[in-house]
């Protein structure tokens, strides 16, 4: 027992939506202060080079939720269904006697086809499971309740909407009508307008998102039986850009960075960036008084989700569970704002695929190492194998890819990784019309190595190369001459050695394999034997004795 | 209607057990005549150039019933379970209205623990087609009825041990005490010894395994609805090296190739290559006589298998199904028989890796290429493509790696690979142990160009690199010194693009990916519009309206 004088039990692990990693105040933001941000960091470490394994929702939260790479799992978009069978973090942990809560968030897809075959009924304990990627469902609520010519974008129950209904907001959904939009007059001013994002959200601050999932999180802790994981997954600062008041107001257009650009990035662009840099979303981010609105209503919906996080640190303070529940604070993906010519995520660049995280271990072996942070590279699968080792177990690792990041919390200096992959599959995007490109053929790789990161696009196009040293913004891709091909060498071997890397064999463990060894000639399996006397006679004495003649003559 | 009358069904998918490529009349075996063989390549296309996806009975084996590389689906050695779900020929066949059969041996083995996790019974019917590879067992019996200190190396019901037993032959396991020995006076001669090779087997031939799964195959046959596959999965011509009379006195001394080695390989081999070459079963294939005798009655087994094929093809005539059925014949891997001072198989020369591989398609459209063979880079995934498109479906390339083999047979050139893959994981064998190498680094991998064939060994190890142009017996190992390069530079291009492989993403085919672009505009996901005038007013319809203004101001 350690100075605390309790037992570190519960995993709160809190995901915010397109968190960029350098919009928090810990971070080196200019102008936003995130003081509840900053006290976790200032409690644990803040990892500086942590990635995610996709720069979009879904895959990125399959890799967070399974610690496999995308290519592993193989749920590359969303939408893409994680196979039916595939592993979880409510598999590794409650086989650990730890339970695994959903508290908001996932963007999981069922394979309801993989659970026909198999005879899953979705409403058994087994089947939801499955169906919710591995979590109890305290709540899910995936925080996207569009409409339009097709019907909702998710079909599912909305509990958020059912909340606003009951708080008196009306229509069938007053997601879109009032989370999600101002006023114009008595016209709604959707959310999903740019030209709108300066306005207030036509609710009261305490019904918004955030807060409302805040709530929720609180009920969950007061009632559960520990040991808990629970994934408190916030949909916010994820789009739409709008908030309500009085954070729609709290930054003005001077407090808004520019633009991290270049007009070289324009010259000669590597194809599939070149792309990007034509579509609706660039565009809407080029408009600058646009992207200020947007900018500025991100800054508040971050500011928010700040405040509620205080809240809830709070709660665990007041009510004794500080002492003995992890925290962890990240982010499925970032957000470009304009940068590189781009909007939403999508690309490797560092404002999409870097991503927040810092950690807070409350036992004692991680005194050493409070309110530092770690250069190391990260990646978002590292974050299952963390749990994993917190609840005790030993990290799968024939099935998790990740490595637990907790002997880097004690200050250790464990062998690490030399290069972070994050992949991107764009078969479904307008790019990939766009570029003549089979869907299998529309994937993009990553390697980054600490200083270089390299783009690999299949499809027959050139790399693209960043020297994150000498261009820290990455305006100078390096690929398009032809110096630096030692380094895309490099790069490309970290990727082959990757790509041989042993994702599926799960159903055998290196100790399983250990154990195997010699069992054959131990359940008597002999061949290329002479005559028997290169073993020990307790293999062959099954195989000798007297026998009868009359078959073989018959 | 083609010019048969009849309209092709079913497919009887023959395997045999470790058959070398070589050892066959047709393929120009200089001693072993197997015009049964012959036959059907007279009627179909044989395959000079087919490799299979692991040089081991599990792992290659499931690559046949995936159609996916070992790595994709895991199972990489004997003993290692496939997944649960993961998706098999009876999944993609039943979906086509087609039965998948099993009469014989697959070396599969269920993942239990995957079962259980997903509250799947065993003997339910979904629980056995997982237990069981996919297939419907008529009858499995993996032929290896071993017993030593641990027990039985197969712990399963054996029908080839109950036949026995109902036939007179005495005793719990007459596998190994009369099918598998022979008699030296009263005694027990084990077939596990080479020195007993020369002995007939102490049973009647009949009863011997070849012809009891056929038997049991033309019983299937009898009684079968049509359009079925069947897999009729021989035992043999797999050690233990001992054949009933007459097939173990038809082959003399001057008929056994000699062993097709050179000194030039033991002068510094690549450490792989060595640790196997100082193993136990290299030893005894160093012994010429124990070689020899354990050679003839590999020749003699192959022989019954011919005969007995030859039963088959002619059940199958005289009921009138030749016309109706495609017939393949194949083999999960070779052996050495003291080929490059080794024996077994494991390892990537042709005599290990290579297999026979003949098809037979009784349509019209078919008889031009009747009686040919064909040299295009083949691999074992190729026949699960290749059985889909004959049972009238679209192969689900998302699914299964392999390409259809019937354009070849149709006489079309069709685009086709470049290189063929086989991996080989030997984390449990002794070599992993002797090299020092943890199982996760003990893994193989062969690129082959049709040329070139490259083996990568991770674990640090230089690659090896044969010229099989200029040395088809693969003597001279061109990695050994600094020249060609360039060829293996080219060759780790090969395996990294294999490596990249789009083979995880299951859930989602390629006409999915299409159909689902746009859909997210069209369910009113409608982000990054600076104020809405970009799209169609179809799209933003839902967003406009009179709304309320209470909320904000309360």
């Amino acid at each position: 027992m350690g100075k605390t004088g309790k037992t570190a039990k519960n995993i709160l692990f809190v995901m915010h939506d397109q968190l960029r990693f350098d919009y928090l105040s810990c971070a080196g933001h200019p102008h936003l202060r995130t003081p509840n941000f900053d006290r976790v960091a200032s409690m644990g470490v803040r990892f500086t080079n942590a990635y995610a394994q996709s720069p979009v929702c879904g895959a990125s939260r399959m890799s967070f939720y399974t610690g496999r790479y995308v290519s592993s799992h193989g749920a590359q978009w969303n939408g893409f269904p994680i196979r039916v069978g595939e592993q979880t973090l409510g598999d590794h942990l409650r086989r650990l006697g730890m339970s695994c809560w959903l508290i908001g968030k996932t963007h999981m897809k069922a394979d309801t086809e993989g659970m026909a075959r198999l005879g899953l009924a979705p409403d058994s304990v087994i089947g939801a499971r499955q169906a919710e990627c591995g979590f109890d469902a305290w709540i899910r609520d995936d925080g996207l309740w569009g409409e339009g010519p097709d019907g909702y974008y998710d079909e599912r129950h909305s509990p958020y909407n059912e909340y606003l209904r009951s708080k008196g907001y009306p229509g069938t959904n007053p997601w879109a009508d009032f989370a999600n939009a101002g006023r114009d007059d008595d016209e709604i001013a959707s959310g999903w307008m740019l030209a709108n994002s300066d306005k207030p959200a036509n609710i009261r601050e305490q019904d918004s998102e955030t807060p409302w999932l805040t709530r929720e999180a609180i009920r969950f802790v007061d009632q559960a039986t520990e040991p808990w994981c629970a994934h408190l997954s916030y949909i916010k600062p994820h789009w739409p850009y709008i908030v309500p008041a009085p954070y729609h107001a709290m930054y003005g257009p001077n407090q808004v960075p520019a633009p991290r650009r270049h007009e070289i990035e324009r010259e000669d662009p590597h194809p599939v960036f070149g792309a990007y840099m034509g579509n609706r979303i660039a565009a809407a981010f080029r408009n600058d008084e646009a992207r200020q609105k947007a900018v500025r209503a991100y800054m508040g919906l971050i500011k928010q989700c700040d405040d509620q996080l205080g809240r809830l640190l709070d709660h665990l303070e007041a009510t004794g569970r500080m002492d003995s529940t992890m925290i962890v604070l990240t982010s499925d993906h970032g957000d470009y704002l304009g940068d590189h010519w781009l909007g939403e995520k999508d690309l490797f660049h560092e404002p999409s695929v870097k991503i927040p995280l810092i950690v807070y271990d409350p036992r004692p072996d991680a005194d050493d190492t409070r309110g530092r942070t770690c250069d190391a590279l990260v990646e978002s699968i590292d974050l299952a194998a963390t749990f994993v080792e917190f609840a005790g177990g030993k990290v799968p690792d024939h099935v998790v890819e990740g490595r637990s990041l907790l002997p880097l919390i004690r200050g250790e200096s464990p062998a690490w990784r030399e290069f972070v992959i994050s992949e991107y599959d764009y078969s479904v995007t307008p790019q990939c019309t766009e570029l003549g490109l089979e869907p299998r053929d529309a994937r993009l790789f990553m390697v980054f190595d600490g200083r270089f990161k390299m783009m690999h696009a299949e499809g027959g196009f050139r790399p693209m190369l960043f020297d994150l040293e000498t261009d820290p913004d990455e305006f100078h891709d390096l690929a398009k001459g032809n110096s630096h091909q030692c380094e895309i060498d490099r790069l490309y071997g970290c990727l082959a050695q990757w790509g041989r890397r042993l994702a599926q064999r799960v159903t055998r463990s290196e100790d399983d394999i250990k154990a195997m060894r010699g069992r054959s000639l131990r359940k008597g399996i002999l061949p290329f034997l002479v005559d028997g006397s290169e073993i020990d006679e307790a293999f062959t004495a099954r195989y000798r004795g007297r026998t009868r003649a009359r078959f073989a003559e018959e």
